[in-house]
């Protein structure tokens, strides 16, 4: 999985009838210091992320590993909302103090 | 999934028995801005895209999730026509206004 | 997949079971003006492609989707001999064109 | 599978529910000359890791190829400690040597 | 697949229940000229190549398919030993060539 930041929302009416109903986001990955890169992926969000959040992605065949996304040509996956992460014990990213910032 | 521009089409006649009557597009990579990159992919289109529109490509094993590229070797599929996409609030690309502009 | 033009053959007695009998040959990425670059991969080839051909080559799990790869280690395939492929209209390249010239 | 380095943990209360349990490390991808690199992946650990140690990672679908981690989710596990390596007969890298410095 | 050399072995003796019995070689991935590159893998070698030989290494789901790696977390596997390649005719490397240097 890597760790990336939902930074938007893709909308596409005309798609796979096993596509419809899934929602679609922009996650942008973050470097292990929650520095952006340009690196993102257009993933389903089974977890309600919100935008700005700190998001874990898993990609290829794992993602279809979930009864939302089972039997779906899906190959990224919002399958967590980070609440904090720590670097040789020192905490990178907390979702409270972003939230209380 | 990659957010990208259909910007050709291959044609092949030879190939293996379970790949006739797909359709295969080049697909352009984009970044989150709507620019173009280097990044392409050969993908089988289910969904009827024209050149130059924004679609949905999803990438490896994902891609044999749909009825017709199902037990055959594709490891591209556009899964989508975008409509638009949002980066931070900010509509990046949609399809009505481009189609009108 | 990706483009690819076949520039050579790989030599193996000593392998797996399950790899006996099939062809590998050395495949290097193209961009798709037709370029070469320095990604390749040896990939089976079950269409007969010859060497200077441009193929359609399927990465990963989806090149074990045919009868002669089915069960065995393989994660490239030569799924197709292609004809020609255009960009924005431009044809950038012709089988056809290149054999008579 | 590569060689990395632990330097962190990941903490997700908000997940599927099939990802619940799992302890998430943060793993930086190591050179064979034991050098760290801005590669990384949350995987998950299912042998025990502490910070600091080497281990290896198995990447993609072969992730859930273990009773914790199958039909979950997972693109990257830890599946191993590494005692040591060495490369061209010379020892890079010994846990012992290195538990003792 | 890639063509790599033989450079090295990982020990590790923690490690998933699957995992065990396994050799683990370091293989550094080579150009089609035969030159070293820095990417590598830790692969599961299954046909007992030494080190200093050159070999085709499968990646991703596909290097589970052999009796030994069969349901294991292996996403790299030492598939053959190369005997030779060739490149638009040119004899790029030979492994008697090599053996009598």
């Amino acid at each position: 999985m890597f760790i990336g930041e939902v930074i938007g929302t893709v909308v596409a009416t005309r798609k796979t009838d096993n596509m419809q109903g899934l929602t679609l986001r922009l996650v942008r990955r973050l470097t292990t210091d929650n520095m952006p890169t340009d690196v993102y992926a257009v993933a389903v969000d089974v977890v309600g992320a919100s935008e700005g959040e700190r998001v874990l992605v898993s990609a290829g065949s794992p993602a279809r590993q979930t009864p939302q996304t089972d039997a779906r040509p899906v190959d990224a996956l919002i399958l967590a909302i980070v609440d904090n992460w720590q670097v040789q014990q020192r905490l990178v990213y907390s979702r409270l103090q972003e939230a209380g910032s």
